[in-house]
């Protein structure tokens, strides 16, 4: 990793990238729905909460490593599925995924990866997922699932909030064109609505809850339904069978105007009942920011931006590196809150800082 | 419509606007009243209530038409009365008029308008409603729900907030003279109160709840109240035989300090009873914007400066596309809401968001 | 007077103020102690209240007079006690007494007036007030309540927040130095306080309730007791016997931090139980400031800082000016809230407006 | 003290040191963990509480001491425990504990300090306390107590949130290396963690209640346990035996997005239930501020930062100047409020301000 001072946090990270990128790249990654404004609500909703330091426990030794679906993970830091790695850097999902297993957590690879996922499949040895939407097309989705399972994937995200194209804007004034992932057939089915602005891939918008059931039956990997932001969608999906939920706005690309990830959180966790384990995207950027999802009930969370700007700056030793760094953080913020282990994030550990 | 860059949000269609008109009628379209506060409130309020996304709902056959006054609209978003549309295009209203009709939806038309009401409902076929104020002249006011009536205006829109001038400061600074409605007498009258930076024609200051009942009793048309901003004044609309409301601050213009729009709703609807229909007017900018507005229980919104934007920008054309864009976004945010019916659009659709 | 552009609004002629004074002299008029919160608060607190805008009452004929000390004034916008006028206009407090008369209301002349109070009386027929220090010099105080009495002073205005010297830092750094007034002793006193950034005149640090019943005693006028922000104290002016309690925090000029008095307003309203009248001062710019001071309980306002401004610009016809500009902005918001009296201004014409 | 403009109150001193002081010096002493929210929020939670002001007390006779740990200080307003005065001045601790003897107040010797806690016990009268952490080194901790105790230090301050090194990005661009305190041995124990950016002394990872037990145990001095941030906290400090408790976040320096120490003081004192002096430090710039923390049940304040910027513009005099002006500025406050003496200082000198 060749670069200029170091950097020493995420937001070095997003500086970095945003000048090694071309604009209409960086503002891909960057831009969210209209007005953003969900962009920018999911990262300030961090500093609603205070943390609440502890003094005097022993944090000589701290495990930063918790379990999702039941399996280790060194760090509660997932990488969320995003498509096409190759905008930031020539390797891709290839280096993200050999990041990922060094540092030992999960890659959830993207429908609409640059990458065959058979073959990514076969370059690292670590924990990897597989997402896709409730497609419009039946026997393409068995096939799918299918081969995720032979490929080793362990676990299906079903990503739900993207059923309607998104307006983002950056993406129209800059006359963005999204790849088509290479995993799609080349012609015809889902792929075809692909138009300026709007992923080619996404979900059949006539898909309802009897399609999340039938691809729960259809295969037996976990399955995971991403883009959950409200408690009625969290109870939905544990009764349709969904193995865990990530609370997740899609960083606020899919429809703006919501609240934070971070601020329906809560109530995800209470209409879930402990049915199935709650995850959480948007806006991470700090170690402690991990630290007061976990306090707020979330079994892990996942980094989308992050990742390409550390593969911007570093491939897959930037990855790396922005890893570490959150490690470093959550583990700075665990020894100074006393808590030495993930099981011992409980609420008391945030409070709600009043806006001042 | 021959312009820059295509505007793809309403915001484009006000800077362009900005461009090309003269400073006195932008800043005349622009302006409110004293420090615009209530111009600002009306817009940033909507960020205090935020969208809650559903996923797994059948979103692919939306359908946006509803009713205002029993009779059908193809979206819920009106053309609210503005005098002197022939300041941003020299088609006016006729232009306005033939977009409305184009785009299914009514056009109020103003009793400050540039054109003669009776030779503009010759103009095209769509919904007409004529408003006017409490006029002190009596006879004038007969006259008037009599022609309006033969030239088949389906409602008459009584403006109650105007009985006394407003305190427009860019207009005093600019000189602003503004035009006598065509449809006055040429002399004498209310119109007479003509001043800078005052509306020629309004309401009499000595009007009380007897002249809305004397309308109500004077014609056949159904009567819409417009600039109620309390619910005991929604109260006393339809106890008065009001058939629909209009929560309006004029768009900022009348008086300021007061809440904006949305904050009221809520206590409108309530008042009301069911009653009346319940509109809105103020700061609509975005889909979004409608969504809460019916979330929040107006039956359909009216839009004010966008349209000015659109005839500057566009002239008819412009108008059109200020409203598809405004039908897309509403579109998008059922879809990403999980609501494919305006009557699906419920309470669940918000959460108020706190300031952060 | 003569001047640039036609001054529309108070802070039109505060701009216009800032121009021509000499910047110690202005900053003087404009300062506060230490960080000036309060005096920003004083102002941006208005907002936190809204107008609740209300139609079809008869306004045709507005009636902006009310008592104060049970006798009228024709508006509810009085001349607040302060030093030095001649600061702002070479004809000093005496253009200002005729201005306050031509307006028909009350002006309350300082302890450090530049002219000599009874040479003052003559000068025009309005009311008059006295304001004066709970003094360290009892004779000093007797011949002052007596003069004032034989001069015509129909109240004495006892200022009680001064008793100890404010820190006022643009004075400091500007090298102020405030000027005696011309009605205390040539030597000695409590005069002889003055220092760089302090008033020279002041109360007595030692004083307690027994000065204020002791004045009360002393004179049979009217005693307005001046500088209250607590409920507390306003309930021990009225057991002192005070006439009146004027909710000032001397306009953030000499503790800072303090709440607006605007927001102090109904718990001292509360706290005196009608036993006295309440007035306020701070932060007054707009008509609507005023109605909304008078829905909250007071019975009528002071100015301070517009004073000066319309001194600066334009002598007694600039003091004239402001006082018609409040006027009109008054009558407008009566009339817009439907309210045709100051009688008729209750608690229902406002509402506390969330801060967006 | 020889320089330009007399700084006439803390924020003047905070910019002539950053004019004097080398910018990694500077950064080094204004600077924080990772985002700085903490430092900021510090300083501004102040203005979340506004005073009350009281008229009408004798407030002509002022009195500012109190006690600390039983014993009288001339005003509520202590040195903070702060490595390397020398950064600041090249008599570094010296001048400071002259200053603070001049002034009549304690001052808390750091760990860190750059002199000899035992020659520097020698150079004044004043009253001293000598800070030190939990080390790991038992051995090194009974020598720095008995020795502390011979020197005549009065009290041990156990600084408790520094366990774990903190993020302080300042210091990491500008490759900052904290020099070593004189007082530690020359080699190996806690001392060898040095590295940029962290504290080169500093607390043992595994320390826990225990060790303050222990250390209570093994002196007859008074134990101060300083870096609380909970209820809980305060009260294992009480359970543990600690005589006072200093509510801190360490200036902002350690954990960041913590509340500010004002906001958690009323916590902190309820749950000690009287059992400890509590004392606060953080964002102390104004007598207001002192009066606040006071009126919240804080038996005094600590200054940090301020500390250096009058060792940088005056050495041993700025000190001195700097505590003046807070004992002006309280002096101010406490009149203005109607408080003679520190304990009239109660909780009806504050009320909760709103954000506006």
């Amino acid at each position: 990793m060749s670069m200029g001072p170091e950097p020493i946090n995420l937001f070095d990270f997003e500086a970095a990238a945003r000048e090694r990128l071309p604009k209409v790249e960086y503002d891909y990654i960057a831009g969210g729905a209209t007005d953003e404004i969900s962009v920018e609500r999911n990262r300030r909703a961090y500093e609603s909460w205070a943390l609440r330091p502890r003094v005097l426990h022993d944090v000589s030794a701290l495990d930063l490593s918790t379990t999702v679906l039941g399996t280790k993970v060194s760090l509660p830091v997932l990488i969320a599925p995003c498509g096409g790695h190759q905008k930031a850097h020539p390797e891709g999902e290839f280096a993200t995924y050999r990041a990922a297993t060094t540092c030992g957590t999960v890659f959830a690879v993207s429908a609409n990866a640059g990458a065959d996922f058979e073959e990514l499949a076969k370059a690292a040895s670590g924990r990897r997922w597989l997402q896709l939407y409730p497609f419009r097309d039946k026997e393409m989705t068995k096939d799918w699932l299918r081969r995720a399972k032979d490929a080793g994937y362990e676990a299906v995200c079903l990503t739900l909030d993207s059923q309607w194209p998104s307006k983002r804007e950056r993406n129209i004034r800059n006359g963005y064109r999204n790849l088509r992932g290479v995993n799609f057939p080349k012609a015809g089915g889902d792929a075809a609505r692909g138009r300026p602005g709007a992923h080619p891939g996404g979900g059949d918008p006539a898909a309802t809850w009897k399609d999340l059931e039938w691809i729960k039956s259809s295969t037996a990997l976990p399955v995971v339904a991403k883009g959950i932001m409200t408690g009625e969608d969290a109870e939905l999906c544990a009764q349709a069978g969904a193995d865990a939920v990530i609370v997740s706005n899609h960083g606020g690309r899919h429809l703006d105007n919501t609240l934070a990830t971070i601020e329906v959180l809560a109530e995800a966790v209470a209409a879930a009942k402990g049915k199935t384990e709650i995850y959480l995207d948007g806006g991470i950027r700090r170690g402690a920011d991990v630290v007061k999802a976990i306090a707020l009930g979330a079994k892990a969370v996942f980094i989308g931006r992050p990742l390409f700007w550390g593969l911007a700056v570093g491939g897959e030793q930037g990855v790396v590196r922005v890893l570490n760094i959150l490690r470093e953080e959550i583990e700075l913020t665990m020894a100074k809150c006393g808590r030495p282990t993930i099981a011992s994030i409980d609420a008391t550990v945030v409070v709600k800082a009043p806006r001042l």
